[in-house]
């Protein structure tokens, strides 16, 4: 799901950065819940954990994948499959929200502290964290994408002994950035899939996929890679996410509805600046063009044609108290399950903004800092994804037809799927939380993993097999 | 002193104007506290309040004062003035704030009923209510002009047997109009004045002016005289009010500094209306532009450079419970001291007006109802009207240096004459008052009358008699 | 549907009421689309025309319909039914948005000059226009409500040769009143299914209850007569509206889901005036705590819960340019298909208004002008509506699980049968309409009452004969 | 001047404090324009300029002044005076806005470093940074204070080459403290008065009172060394500044009027964070409740006894882009020239708040930051101030009446003086400046201390000395 958190502090965590180990799959401490998948093996799931315990603790913001992006390339190559990543499946200009360029060289240097293939990560920096594996059947088929992604969030993770990532030695190593969204967990099935597509590799019929997106956070990866055209040719698309609206492992959502569309938009006022005594009418007040944009963006009204949202989430401007304001900022997010209501919602938002600073004699710049449009699961793929799920022992629920109630930008991979006349699902994975999603405290149970990965492979196997082996699922 | 009451509701009125005779100077009760002027007569004095008491029944509000108008022009000619009026000495496209063509014609019918010459009338008619009286002494000298005002407000008038012209049967015949400003006791003064002045024309040498505006309150008719040139050969400009900052009866402010500039604007905001719960996003609410731009009006920043006012007194908008509002109206002034800040004033309202629907996707309309600069008597003049109250026995109190705080339309002609090199003033009257200006049972002493015309008279000596003369004051 | 339109002016209006006599059946120009109903005869159906028509020129507004509610009351006593009316059915203190005493009167006064019954006038009169028919059956069996309202809008009619009112000679005799919602229609076919049942009373098994209700529009009068107990006993529900989502004739919608609760809320502001040059620091601006209301109001957030409306219709304050504003009101709906988010939005709004009435150190008054909880069909009981609908030739669609997307006072109906165990519809009657509901050119198809009326006495044979005449449906 | 400005960022800060040695007055580069005092030796000159130097190096902000104070102390005890410091002149509780305790830590430790006495910086550490000087004469006489402040501001100094104290290596050695209000000037100016007041020790009748006061930005330290006393037997107090109203080297402002009063508040608001998507209901926003207080603190009305001016110099508020706000800040500041309209505007702001913070339901928290009355010079001090600037070779322009402006804390301890019958001025020394107050580029004409320190021992003379000595001035 997608946030964007306060700014990264750069200068303060720079010399935080502790001489990190890889962490090895042996030393994991085995979880008493894990039970063995009848499709992988424990030798898999052990490394699936020591995995998402390495993410987690490198924890890389959106755009700045560097390390995971590589270790991702590093082991889709290991396995023999064909990889792409870079430029050649992000697209510069379609990119959103990149962060600074400061921010952006940090990651990339300790990138390559963390161990990280020099070459690799030199065509992966600068905001080109994408990876794309390919693994062709022995017979012909359709195309099957399944996109993982990749980034962890700006803010600060639990120290307490109740979080499992601190207690056990995973937390992230970089101050003021957590995987608080699971997106750790999703990369780590993304590999294990990929090891075990690997072993039957010469029953698959067709063609599997693996998208590893960078920046879902703040919906700012996946146009990327969608204008790169890794989705162009794509028949059936399948992505999952950890914990949503699913709260109990062994609880599966065949396929969400109403992925929300959302933009989120950074805007800034620039005004002039005046001694408030002395000339207050020399001043031009962009913090007061802010507050007031701010106040009716919040009354923008309500769409008779889909429910809408509206949030300005953060709110700046001023430099000192006696000084008009000259400049502020606001950060601001739109959704709607409706493609026309959001679409009105940027309009209104646009009038508003440019009103409320005509109003107050200031300039403005809108800059789009994420976007995606809505999606809902195509519902045969969502049935074949629940018959997959109630086939597996450690499933006990499978719900079908839930609302998502957030935004991803899955469903700009699954928009495009669907407008070439793909299927698209998006499904949940239940999990146990240590918190809600975004918090200090977020933590999952590692088992969903165990499950998540079998069900993917089940998925695999259902729609790259020849129908024949796919009677005995 | 100028303000714009609620709209005037003709139909309810138009029914109710009683056949309605002029008052007779003979009729006019005496007024106890009445002392005689050293030069005005009594004769003249019971004229004086015999005018009064018609002008203050007929009631005429501004740009419609066709009878009182027509009462002046009969005057004048009869005391043997050059006179002119209507088109001639207003002019069409300076005029602010015209009623509505039924208020004018309502007027002209009950002029006609009332007596009014139709000729003169008919060129007063529709909105040319001024009138100009010249009288040209037997030697050279200076151009001094008087201006009295001629216009009543919309309000109701107090039934009260407290209330004077209630009690002794002058009050307003017109319902929701009331000389509720003293205008009548003004345009009273300016032909007792032209009566006392018709007796010693001989002596005079220059030429005396008398301007009867219409349209004071609101800020309206002073610009179109001024427009028309009636200033612009003027040496002296002598205005003069009732009761402001002067409270008793025998005092004189010798001349107002700081009458505040203003500036009246009518906004009418129009967007589109749409059924609330159906279909919300299909409006433009008009209402929520108007209510932005109240709020945001009122937080026009202050101005180092003078003291300002900003009002929006009244706002009303929309058409039902249940409907986007399409239509909305606010009636906004702005004021200050100064030039500088009332520019700065109209700039960042019409800033505010213009964003606030853009906002929201609304057209606008700006409409100027009234319009005044600010002006300050010329000290000397104000000396020398000084020295001529200090001469009168019935005066008690001069003072000078007194702020008006308030803002009047002579000062578009005080302007005028002040840049061309000439000199004005703006004194008061003191008298006590029934209620406040503007106040439903406003009303003053009549004796004030006698002693601003006795004023007026030795001002107008003083300026228009050979020096050895004035040496005798 | 409801919506409370601009005040009436009845000092305006008061003259005009033209002679009016009542609309003889026979008078009634046939209807060339009228096609013969299987149950109900010609006979009745021009009867059917004629009372919709004089009940169009009659046109009373909320709580002020005395003639209407005598008529009613006439005829079903005309027909033997049990008749209560006044203060018995419509419970005094429950009563929401009474219009002033001046209104009421006047309609009274008119009612019986257009013949109404004075004793039943008299009971009527002052807000209390409510009657209920009862026709006990011969055999024991259920007892069915049947609902419908009286009343008119405020607001123009149109006197366009298109508009068929107008042509023909039954448009509203009373300045801004109109039927312009079809409410003439639904008492028309009340009277005219009491007509229809009486004939077959003998073979009734149950109760029917015909209610009439006054003062839908605004949602004021439902509360009332379920307060007063009209609804306790009752185990069906029936309600209907003309052309709601509906547009064809011939069309049914066969149960309404989503009647959208609603709050009308009228609010007060009042502060304190001061001259808005001399002393604006004494004012306390109702006008600007009522247009920070009004911003606030809009921007009340989103529920998660249900989608909401917020709508500030109507606004208005201040008493001249120059004063500042001592008072202000507001006109505010809110409404939401869930009970949860309406509540919600109830609270949020009285918050806003008690902050802006602080934050400008006015004082406030919030009084409820209307109110009706949000209800839906239920299923079962639309099923039998729509299998009542199919069986008839005249009915070519007939769609059920529409949203209805207003409101409805009706919903309070329902709610209360439903709340008891019982069941509850609210269906839809198509028709071309002249323009949409509470537009001036509103107009509907008069054969849709026949429709309507015929599907009323097939709901009502299906629900009150034994089973064995149902089967002949 | 007064002004807060952005938080100081300490932490950056800390580490970059460099090895500072004392400036020695024997290294100063000697200015052209330095002319010779009459009374001031050119060598107490070469000290002034070193001092003002080595003040403007250090630059310590607001309460943070413990190198600079203990260099005040040790120089007065050099010279023999009775100094007291420390909590015995700064009382606790009358502090307003102290810094972050990290923020008072920090200084206290670097003015170790520098060299300051441990002892006594021991006694001024904590933001007990005032010191007062009292030199007796040897005949009784009137008790005379002349105040000095002592703070830097926050905000970078200019680093360029035109800019003096870079370019001649006296620039600020604490990033981010800025000495750009010319408060190192007028300390440097008491410490060389103190000097030169020695030397004539034995001609004084009378006591000399030299008040060193902390935190005059933001109004902050005035308060607290009138509460401790030290005015209260005060017969004439002296104030002075630099280059406000006055840019030229020899021009002299020989008492300011309407010193303007301000309060400056800072505002917290809290509510409750919610997912802004999946139930932004939940939340109570903050950031919305900060933006309509800062609109309507704009917005509160001008007031007929007084200029006012209101400002909201800083706003922010929000946690992430997608949770409604929980928090929100501002900072505030009211001023005006009449005590009566200041407290208004505090109670406005006041209500403004509490109904911001009731409208959105969250709560809210107001601290006061600064606060200074409005305070104006007595004539009769100024016009000595001013005959003895017209006895100055040196002064070419002595003006009189000039308004300041703006704030100073000066203000406080000007009003304890005068409520208690004595005497205040507060006049200016002209200066040519780098830039305007609290700019980067902040500088004035260091040979305006030399005029600056000679006219206050010429107005010492004038107030302590005997008669006789006055009339050799």
């Amino acid at each position: 799901m997608s946030v964007i958190g306060p700014q990264s502090r750069l200068t303060q965590v720079r010399g935080t950065v502790p001489n990190m180990s890889v962490i090895d799959a042996s030393s994991v401490r085995h979880n008493d819940s894990m039970i063995e998948s009848p499709l992988s093996t424990p030798r898999l799931d052990m490394q699936l954990i020591a995995d998402r315990r390495e993410l987690h603790r490198v924890a890389e913001p959106g755009w700045c994948e560097v390390f995971t992006a590589s270790k991702v390339v590093a082991a889709l190559r290991g396995l023999g499959w064909e990889v792409r990543w870079g430029a050649d499946v992000v697209r510069a200009d379609a990119r959103l929200g990149l962060p600074p360029q400061q921010e952006l060289d940090f990651f990339y240097e300790r990138a390559l502290e963390l161990g990280a293939d020099p070459e690799t990560a030199g065509a992966l920096r600068n905001g080109f964290t994408g990876v794309v594996g390919c693994l062709k059947g022995t017979a012909p088929g359709p195309t099957i994408a399944f996109r993982f992604d990749l980034d962890a969030n700006h803010g600060g993770e639990s120290r307490s002994e109740e979080h499992l990532p601190a207690r056990d030695g995973y937390a992230s190593t970089c101050a003021n950035t957590h995987h608080n969204c699971g997106h750790d967990g999703h990369a780590a099935m993304g590999l294990a899939l990929a090891r075990s597509l690997t072993q039957w590799r010469d029953r698959i019929a067709g063609e599997v996929r693996l998208i590893f997106q960078p920046a879902e956070e703040g919906l700012r990866g996946a146009r990327a890679m969608v204008a790169a055209g890794v989705l162009d040719d794509v028949d059936r698309f399948i992505g999952c996410h950890l914990g949503v609206q699913a709260r109990q492992v062994g609880e599966i959502i065949s396929g969400y509805r109403d992925i929300l569309g959302s933009v989120k938009l950074d805007v800034a006022f620039a005004g002039t600046g005046a001694h408030a005594a002395v000339s207050p009418q020399e001043g031009r007040n962009a913090l007061l063009a802010a507050c007031v944009a701010a106040q009716n963006l919040m009354a923008i009204p309500r769409h008779g044609g889909g429910d809408t949202r509206v949030n300005v989430g953060m709110l700046s401007g001023g430099e000192s108290r006696n000084t008009i304001p000259s400049t502020a900022r606001l950060a601001l997010e739109l959704r709607s399950e409706s493609t026309e209501a959001l679409q009105f919602l940027k309009e209104a938002a646009h009038r508003v903004i440019e009103g409320a600073a005509a109003m107050h004699g200031v300039s403005f710049q809108v800059d789009l800092a994420g976007e995606a449009c809505s999606a809902s699961s195509d519902r045969s793929l969502a049935q074949l994804v629940g018959a997959a799920a109630q086939s597996m022992s450690r499933v006990h629920t499978v719900r079908d037809d839930v609302s998502f109630k957030g935004s991803d930008d899955a469903a700009e991979m699954m928009r495009r799927v669907q407008d070439r006349g793909g299927q698209a699902v998006y499904f949940g994975i239940g999990s146990k939380l240590g918190a809600v999603h975004h918090n200090p405290r977020f933590d999952f149970d590692e088992e969903s993993l165990s499950i998540g990965t079998e069900l993917l492979e089940r998925i695999a196997r259902l729609l790259l097999t020849p129908l024949p082996e796919a009677g005995h699922l």
